[in-house]
């Protein structure tokens, strides 16, 4: 982010918590997802942890995140099961006290009645958020998330974090939005490195990135240009097919 | 990772380097795929970041994680161009000299005359190796990565990740293999939260976690037990589903 004052740009990061992800046994849809809503919204992503349930490392990472960054997005281990430390954690973070919220349980009451589900002690786990947080709604199964401070506590199931995050997007603030432009060209990027480092020392508020692949026998490289004015942007791009075309690359 | 000697544990972490992940251009499919693998031959993944293609906090990360766990494995940024920066910064995180290396040279320079491809300057730029490390050879496009001290550095395209992964696994230190076990139930998870809960605190040895579903209109709840020691997983597994039959919960 180069192109515009720090100061208005808003940043983030994502604590993805979960043991599941980290032996390989569920493979994490979330990271890509919040991504491409926040980059739609004009927040920068800037960081993503992946931490173990410990309460200690949930802690560790929480307090490192919300410090460094505009927004912390969390991701699993607010359900109804032994393992699910998350809501109890991020109380301990923030040093407040966490209980069964009223809030809460007014939402859920009702709701698994209508579902015909009890509301076990398990599912009573669920209501816990911690003192001071604004709940965050849950159009898919109805247990809240919650954002305390800077920081937004989602659900792990990609469908439901999907409905939080669309939830609190209204209350985020965001900054200038990063545009992009892509150029393919058709060569392997050990040939287009060189123009495209001369190009990147011309345009040093422009971000400049080179994304190689290799299908079906050719070599293909994306080269993407990233800035925030879109101005600036479209100058950059024309510049750079200028002078693809002019060394005979595309 | 409870049921053993902590000594006897061989840790890791993963950073995943690069603009393109956070922006959410690209979706990351290294974390899963190394996750799996270290599972699979007795690491245990404890630990991942993702950080831009930015030198000082590549350096930070670098230096914070190969401090903490057995191993470091990187992805990302080590190609021919300008935001390609990885290699740079691993010699600035180990305060060594880097330069382009003649065992590099040794193995491209044949190879890229035999494709008919020019070894540029840009193409130059893979062959710079931190003073000290070994290289990790790579069969899919033959610039290599490396290992310099517990980091492993390998390319971002899953392929020539996986390859270079395969590689160095040879040379690694691993501990006992953590095993798993999955009890599928047919019930939303809130309904078996309490007997689980009990089961965990039965076995504190055996890590337990519970990962709900639903789909076609069905609860599903998936219980993973995971030991070092398949004894004392069998016995945690046949006691749970006992349990679970016998409140009719299977």
């Amino acid at each position: 982010v180069a192109d515009s004052d720090r100061s208005e740009i808003v940043t983030a990061s994502v604590l993805v918590i979960g043991d599941e992800i980290l032996s390989g046994r569920t493979k994490d849809q979330n990271i890509g997802a919040i991504a491409d809503h926040l980059t739609t919204i004009g927040i920068a992503l800037e960081e993503v942890r992946v931490v173990p349930d410990v309460e200690a490392r949930i802690v560790e990472a929480v307090n490192e995140l919300r410090a460094r960054y505009t927004y912390v997005f969390t991701t699993g281990g607010i359900g109804p099961t032994h393992d699910d430390i998350t809501a109890d954690s991020i109380a301990r973070a923030f040093g407040v006290v966490i209980d069964v919220d009223e809030r809460a349980l007014a939402i859920m009451r009702p709701a698994y009645a209508k579902r015909g589900l009890e509301l076990t002690p398990a599912r009573l786990r669920m209501a816990r958020i911690p003192a001071g947080a604004d709940l965050i709604a849950n159009s898919v199964s109805l247990a809240p998330g919650f954002m305390i401070g800077n920081v937004i506590v989602m659900a792990g199931v990609p469908a439901i974090m999907r409905a939080m995050l669309e939830d609190v997007t209204g209350r985020l603030r965001t900054g200038p939005r990063m545009q992009s432009a892509t150029i393919r060209v058709e060569r392997p990027e050990g040939e287009i490195a060189e123009l495209f480092a001369e190009h990147q020392k011309a345009y040093p508020e422009v971000v400049m990135g080179s994304y190689p692949s290799f299908r079906e026998g050719r070599y293909n490289t994306e080269l993407v240009l990233r800035a925030t004015r879109s101005e600036l942007l479209n100058q950059a791009t024309d510049d750079l097919t200028t002078k693809l075309k002019a060394s005979g690359l595309i």
